[in-house]
């Protein structure tokens, strides 16, 4: 999940840079010019100097004691975050996951279009979705990613076909996968898995529950 | 999120001791009497020490050179995530990602129950659910969290929507709650919050695409 140009970025401070850039485009759209790290960091709970670090990884923004501009910073997080372009995401899984994220539209915005939708299921093959998607066999990955140009592959099928479905997401050149269903999943080492793990979100609160 | 009794645990380290334990399960379940942190480190690409690490928050397991018993270590992970009891669940949106969570049964399994739903919408309050859930309004929570002894609170509803029902969440006494949409959420310093943020994902990614 590093840049080759750039020091090596933690993920955390990439997840709290979407933070930053969804608060400064709040800001933007009220109209504010200037930001302080202070306030960045007020927002979130967080302490200046961790949001001051967050953006140093990119160069220098802003001055000391003026505070950062709220629209240049803006374009360069979005620059940074790959969000400057729209990206074409291929969704395996026509199930409840599978169809509420497609139907999830605040992603949208922010350029993330699922192009293709996916299922092993010959009874969902077929069956017309909003915004001109069908539903394809799993046979078909390869050809919609290569004749979309989509880049990215989400991960929404019961936990034992999981391997199947990021294997032929990779298969079709995909580097970058989300993937919903919890236990194991191995992608080649060129390949970023993220994993939105809600057993594991639900752990980490009834581990919370059990010890405090 | 951490324990008093015990040392502070990176929040990590708890999203690991999660996937461990669901590996240790399907081991188990398959018979297998012990395993090396080597063999657990492999399953997710750490390094042995890291595993070691992670497992010696909670005091000392296995012997080395022997491997840790695979039971054993199966039982200690599930206490210490609180999984040896059952979390009743209170939802708060019954649109399409709140309505997948409810179906979504991987995690009623680990023992977590979406026991009551809620929604803003009065065209959707009196919609009967599957295991005799019905959709209650938002006025309701308060009542139905101490009826039911529910801890958990999940908030499923539009960003707008989501500070006011993480807030009333938080009033009925709830002190656990997974956030589903982007933006904003502030909750009282007692109060566990997780945001389970799509696009920070799907952005982490665009970020390791656009920059590798």
């Amino acid at each position: 999940m590093s840049g080759k140009q750039r020091a090596k970025i933690p993920e955390p401070a990439i997840r709290r840079l979407s933070f930053y850039r969804r608060h400064l485009a709040d800001l933007a759209a009220l109209g504010v010019a200037t930001i302080s790290s202070r306030e960045i960091a007020q927002v979130y709970g967080l302490e200046p100097f961790q949001v001051r670090k967050d953006l140093s990884y990119f160069g220098s923004f802003g001055r000391r004691g003026r505070g950062y501009p709220v629209r240049t910073l803006l374009r360069r997080l979005e620059r940074i975050l790959g969000l400057d372009r729209r990206w074409r995401i291929a969704l395996v899984g026509a199930g409840n996951i599978g169809m509420a994220l497609f139907r999830y539209a605040e992603y949208r915005r922010q350029g993330f279009e699922i192009a293709a939708v996916f299922d092993a299921d010959p009874r969902k093959i077929g069956t017309r979705l909003e915004h001109g998607v069908t539903v394809q066999p799993m046979e078909r990955i390869g050809a919609a990613v290569a004749e979309l140009g989509i880049r990215i592959g989400i991960v929404a099928v019961p936990p034992g076909a999981a391997q199947q479905a990021a294997e032929a997401l990779a298969a079709a050149g995909i580097k970058a996968i989300l993937s919903f269903p919890g236990g194991q999943v191995l992608v080649p080492k060129d390949v970023a898995l993220r994993r939105v793990n809600l057993e594991a979100d639900l752990e980490a609160l009834s581990y919370f529950l059990a010890n405090k």
